[in-house]
């Protein structure tokens, strides 16, 4: 039994409306959060008082319910507490008034009304996804007739009954007919949470089919990265449409199981070459390539990305290989932390700059990244770099970022990730 | 008859094939040249050589050709120079090859070529993007059966017959019937040119209709502001789609000719407000609502928009009148130069403030800025502030630039300018 679970059992036992801590903040962090932070961290936290309904005696529990206070007790907002992790207090809410089922209930019925407005009738699509949703620590994709949950912090892994159980009576209305949990990501440990995956209601099946534009695509929840697919480019991938060129050759780098890929071949490519280091994602995009009935035109190779741009750089140059009509690069992120920032540009302007030379004259080139730390400034210097050094003019045709379904909160920059830029290369 | 006249004049007898200047530049202006960048500034010219193929004596015309050279002779570049501007030349090439009527015919068709793939079939659509074109100084508008031009350099002045003529035998076999100029625009000052307009070539009636997105709107193509239509934000406005929920009240300030106020009406709107300062420019939006059947839920007022929001947001909070379901906010530049960018941000932030206390909680602010100087990352903190001031928590949806026929220039972040926001106000 996990810390979270104890907690859980601790929680429902005194309700979790009916007890709080009350959390004092520096004048930073009050400052920070009346703007629209939902984040406090472990080193902003002036006092924590336990005696707001908190039992006394009794030791805090990760995710405890919070109320957080500024100077001379100035109310804040609510939102859940964990003593262990340094990103400590998570707002949920600016109103002082407990967080209970009800609020809980809302809040996602909001979330879902949301998807349902904006891409309406979309049965791959994010349903929750934390922050931007005001529901921090909670992500819930929709794969058909799976939904995939993710308890990302201790508040919400303390509620994962409740959650789930709400959850489960929203959702079976819209066709759901099981809830997965795939709580094994490593952001978990910083806040002192192990892993965990399993069924958490009703009947999970071997295996998960989604449409995507018109596109049929397997979805491994079990074992799949993340919670098994990419959601947040659909809108992108629509957009290939007016970029393939009938009968050109196209190039998927970091193609997991072949979205782009396929949608290149599904609006008229006559080849496309997919490329991914996964064994495991090589196999299913072959497998999605079948389904769709694409498989002819689609080829899937396991390779290391900088390896084979290299080797592909040379034979174009060399011209045993003929350029691409469009090159798609959607690396995962390089840049995981702050830290990382410097070797990350390099990695992306060594692939960008490879690609540009992939790309023929008239082509062009679809690149992303998904890294929070490169921000769109930093990216689009680093292309402008790679295309002065490679020797490519090209046009900035399209900037995007991910689908609405994936929203950012305006307050909190750190919750936008994703920027993908439509390059054309000029003759 | 303008100096562009007379240098026309003087080209057409020697042919501009055959006589440049060599302009020697600075090592910062070659280095920049070499990463991609079209202009040289007057005070980065080292010299400039009149022997390379210009008849001695003779003296220089604004928009001569030029070969553009750097340290030790090195050859950057085929360009043209107008001795009379800061900016003082402008790249075409990288080749060393005589920019002939061969050259531009091939430059125009790569520009065509490109909207027909990007775009197929749009006959309102920018043709010609200037530098992202690689054709400074020239701008193509297309409006159904007439093109509309502007020769914003002396270098493309000098060219007008030529580029006419090319312009016009290439547009006649898509259905274009008439080329109209529209170089009445304050930017040809800082070449020394006099503003001019009229019919170029065939018959410009005079009215004119465009179809966007299956909407219809009349052009004013001699009097309208720019080139008569803003066609940057044709995918932008397709995208209301997505954000109007049938039945609500929508507002758009700055409506111009009603372009997004009419998508929204289309999109199921069951009251439109149009605001905008130009009595012309809303009788036009009125004749346009008209046009497309939708003048019953259509209403265009002739107001300053600053007034108007501010009037607005107390009847508002004093609830005299309902928030709206969906406001537009596609104001001018506010910032035509860096040195207005502190107003200007205060003139966006003031519009924007307001204009989220209007919007209904769960309801949508679409808000643009077409000022290059005002950058996404700081239209976005103003953005911000503006929400933090204003007391409302929303999300960013999504973030957009132009449409594709309105590219940007990799290399040239000069040539950036439309950023447009998705917002959406929580609860």
């Amino acid at each position: 039994m996990t810390n979270a679970d104890g907690n859980e059992a601790r929680a429902s036992r005194h309700g979790p409306a009916e007890s709080w801590v009350d959390v004092y903040v520096s004048p930073p962090a009050e400052e920070r959060v009346r703007a629209g932070s939902l984040w406090v961290f472990e080193g902003e936290i002036v006092r924590v008082d336990a005696g707001g309904g908190w039992p006394e005696g009794e030791s805090l529990s990760p995710g405890v319910e919070a109320r957080v206070l500024g100077r001379r007790g100035r109310f804040l907002g609510r939102g859940y507490y964990n003593p262990a992790a340094n990103l400590a207090v998570r707002l949920l809410s600016r109103q002082d008034a407990p967080i209970d089922e009800a609020f809980w209930r809302r809040r996602l019925e909001a979330a879902l009304a949301w998807r349902h407005q904006t891409l309406p009738g979309a049965t791959a699509v994010r349903l929750v996804h934390g922050e931007a949703d005001l529901l921090p620590g909670l992500v819930v994709d929709r794969y058909g007739p799976v939904a995939v949950v993710q308890f990302l912090t201790a508040g919400t892994d303390a509620r994962r009954r409740l959650l789930s159980a709400l959850l489960w009576d929203l959702l079976q209305p819209l066709g759901v007919t099981g809830l997965y949990e795939r709580s094994d990501v490593s952001v978990r440990k910083l806040e002192g949470l192990e892993a965990r995956s399993g069924v958490l209601q009703g009947q999970v099946p071997p295996e998960v089919e989604i449409e995507e534009n018109g596109l049929r695509f397997r979805v491994d929840v079990r074992g799949g990265q993340k919670t098994g697919y990419y959601l947040d480019q659909k809108l992108n991938r629509a957009r290939l449409a007016a970029y393939v060129k009938p009968g050109e050759r196209v190039l998927d780098v970091f193609c997991h199981t072949g979205a782009f890929a396929l949608h290149a071949a599904h609006y008229g490519a006559a080849q496309v070459i997919g490329v991914d280091s996964s064994a495991a994602a090589v196999a299913e995009a072959g497998r999605n390539a079948a389904l769709n009935g694409l498989a002819d035109r689609c080829q899937f190779v396991e390779a290391n990305a900088f390896d084979w741009l290299r080797e592909w750089e040379r034979k174009v140059a060399a011209r045993e290989a003929a350029p691409f009509g469009l090159v798609i690069l959607d690396p995962p992120a390089f840049a995981p932390g702050r830290r990382n920032v410097e070797a990350a540009l390099r990695g992306y302007k060594e692939i960008n700059l490879r690609a540009l030379r992939l790309v023929a004259p008239g082509g062009h080139l679809v690149t992303a990244s998904c890294s929070h730390h490169i921000q769109v400034p930093l990216f689009e210097e680093m292309l402008r770099q790679a295309a002065a050094d490679s020797g490519v003019a090209a046009q900035i045709v399209e900037k995007r970022g991910a689908s609405p379904d994936h929203p950012a909160l305006l307050s909190m920059p750190e919750t936008e990730y994703l920027k993908l830029f439509v390059l054309r290369r000029l003759g």
